[in-house]
């Protein structure tokens, strides 16, 4: 009977093996492109900003500098100088406002504001900054109904994406030339990374440290935020 | 042989089901407090706090006040009126100075910063506030290092607690009177809820709502921030 048993077990681990698709395969990374300098990374807060969907991808971000040569600095841009409120009551001093003369920016990234559906998409200063921003970015990155935002600044034009999930429908039909995908964390298409929101914030940050520096880097930075990372284990669509 | 194959798995199955832990029951929350009225809530903040630390509960526990009768108001004291700066370069300013006549406060949470675990133990009027303030408090919370701070208040003397993953062995160190558990998201043992913090820092939060409101409110404040909550999925040691 040990003998069958043993037989059992090997039986079951070859049949695991061979049964098992080619994940890595299909999923593998591209090498990461390891940027030669430091890279700029602007957030937009305004009034009602979502906190979570601030910070997770600003610490995610921020942090690449305790493990990666260059890395990324990271700043707040907003409408003016004085202090925004967030839509948890956090009274935030943006570094710069949008009128300033700003750093070169890499990345972009757009939160998901208490208006972000409505009389956020009819200020105009707003959308322009975000337009002739995120036109010249190597990246633009959107968490939750910051897709919203992006959409009405015309750059997810002939790209796919997604936002919050309670807010799909909505987005579907504000903007219906646009392939939004549903139940993913984050899609990745050409520059743009957009992405559900929440507590799932860190994924697309995490995602954008992997490509830019590597799994090591984003491992080690997902580590310091008790993340145990790992791009296959998040639903996600690259394009 | 596939008569064995057979048997294998039969005695695989049973013995699964006869080691099998009765965890349902022995987690079973039990019945919400359901407070009468709003409870105060505030959020230690000084210059180097972790963004992650300070916002995953304050998010979680702001919006209670869409899923429930009452729900919580959230606010930040810190050393004075003047803004404090993150560890990722936030500048906040503080609701409250801890010199301030402030409202009564049910929930004291303490976020991990930069100095949590050595000249912020120094600060004492930090610690005389958190003292004072703990002492009265229905709960105290701390996310990742703020448990050194609840420490040396002397609010941990006698209860079981955790702390950041890496942190563990420096805790166990300089207080080795406490009993510090490894390798879980949280520990809530009388009014003390310790946390891992990071990305964890959402479920002591959770968790605090249910025991407070009830599972069906943690679930929806959970779901409006991506998260499928079920505290049996937690490694989490309750007294």
């Amino acid at each position: 009977m040990k003998y069958s048993v043993f037989l059992c077990f090997l039986t079951l681990c070859i049949s695991c093996q061979q049964t098992k698709p080619p994940q890595l395969e299909m999923n593998a990374m591209p090498h990461p492109i390891h940027p030669e300098g430091v890279l700029n990374v602007a957030f937009l807060v305004v009034d009602g900003v979502y906190n979570s969907e601030l910070v997770a991808p600003m610490d995610i971000l921020h942090h690449t500098v305790f493990h990666t040569e260059h890395g990324m600095k990271v700043f707040t841009v907003g409408p003016g100088n004085e202090y925004i409120t967030s839509f948890e009551g956090l009274k935030i001093i943006p570094d710069y406002s949008w009128n300033d003369s700003l750093p070169s920016i890499n990345v972009l990234v757009v939160p998901s504001a208490e208006n972000s559906m409505d009389s956020d998409l009819e200020n105009t200063q707003m959308i322009d900054f975000v337009k002739s921003i995120g036109k010249n970015a190597n990246y633009i990155m959107s968490l939750c109904d910051g897709a919203f935002v992006l959409a009405e600044a015309g750059l997810l034009e002939g790209l796919e994406c997604t936002t919050f999930p309670s807010d799909i429908a909505r987005f579907r039909s504000a903007y219906p030339q646009l392939v939004v995908h549903e139940g993913v964390s984050f899609v990745h298409d050409d520059k743009a990374i957009t992405s559900a929101g929440g507590a799932k914030s860190y994924d697309p940050a995490l995602y954008l440290v992997e490509l830019l520096y590597g799994n090591e880097t984003a491992r080690g930075v997902a580590k310091g935020l008790v993340i145990d990372w790992d791009v296959n284990t998040i639903d996600h669509v690259r394009k």
